[in-house]
């Protein structure tokens, strides 16, 4: 038994990760592992989550650059989820360019685009 | 239209919510809320999630007291999920009488208690 047998895989055998800014506490984004993610994860130091649009493994970073390098690796109590603390490379987790995934809040009932884009997406992924 | 019109509820309706003490930055819990969940944590100001164990409307406290004041919203950008920032009553989220959900770290492959348990839960839940 290992600590991969501990994971409350869902349905799916995937788990929920939330990935936080080990420096500013910010929460980057919230993505999916696999039993083969989490294992490489744990062995890398580098964060790798399961695509489930492209239904494979996804070394973050691979073509963007921003890799996330792991400082800690938690496990909820029983809400099936991880939470990864990490060093984000480039300072840019989000694919649309933005430091992270949630730079949009919830204002007078609208979403407001609150943080900017830090680098155009075309630049990023021009590999 | 509304804000609850642009959350990419998954196939159960459901949204993938984090929460986040908006005070300490620790990660509290990952839950979950269907439509009208949401629209009754953005009334309230207080954290309401969907239950998928109890399959009903979890607010947050109602039991336990540890209400969940919201100090803001946010969506990520295509990942399905909320990011809510909150005040944390009563310093439990967790229902194990933990400060949070995430108590349990990864050590040389093995997921070690790295948090006390500041109340019993027989207290907690003794209503």
């Amino acid at each position: 038994m290992t600590f991969l047998d501990e994971v409350p895989w869902n349905e799916h055998d995937l788990v929920a990760v939330v990935t936080q800014d080990h420096a500013t506490g910010k929460v980057l984004t919230v993505a999916w592992m696999n039993r083969e993610a989490l294992a490489e994860t744990v062995k890398r130091g580098e964060a790798v989550y399961w695509s489930r649009s492209r239904k494979k493994l996804w070394r973050k970073g691979e073509e963007s650059g921003h890799v996330q390098n792991v400082r800690e690796v938690r496990l909820d109590c029983d809400a099936d989820a991880i939470l990864l603390q990490v060093e984000q490379v480039g300072g840019i987790a989000c694919h649309t360019g933005h430091e992270r995934c949630f730079f949009r809040k919830l204002e007078d009932g609208r979403w407001v685009e609150a943080e900017p884009v830090l680098k155009d997406p075309a630049l990023i992924y021009r590999k």
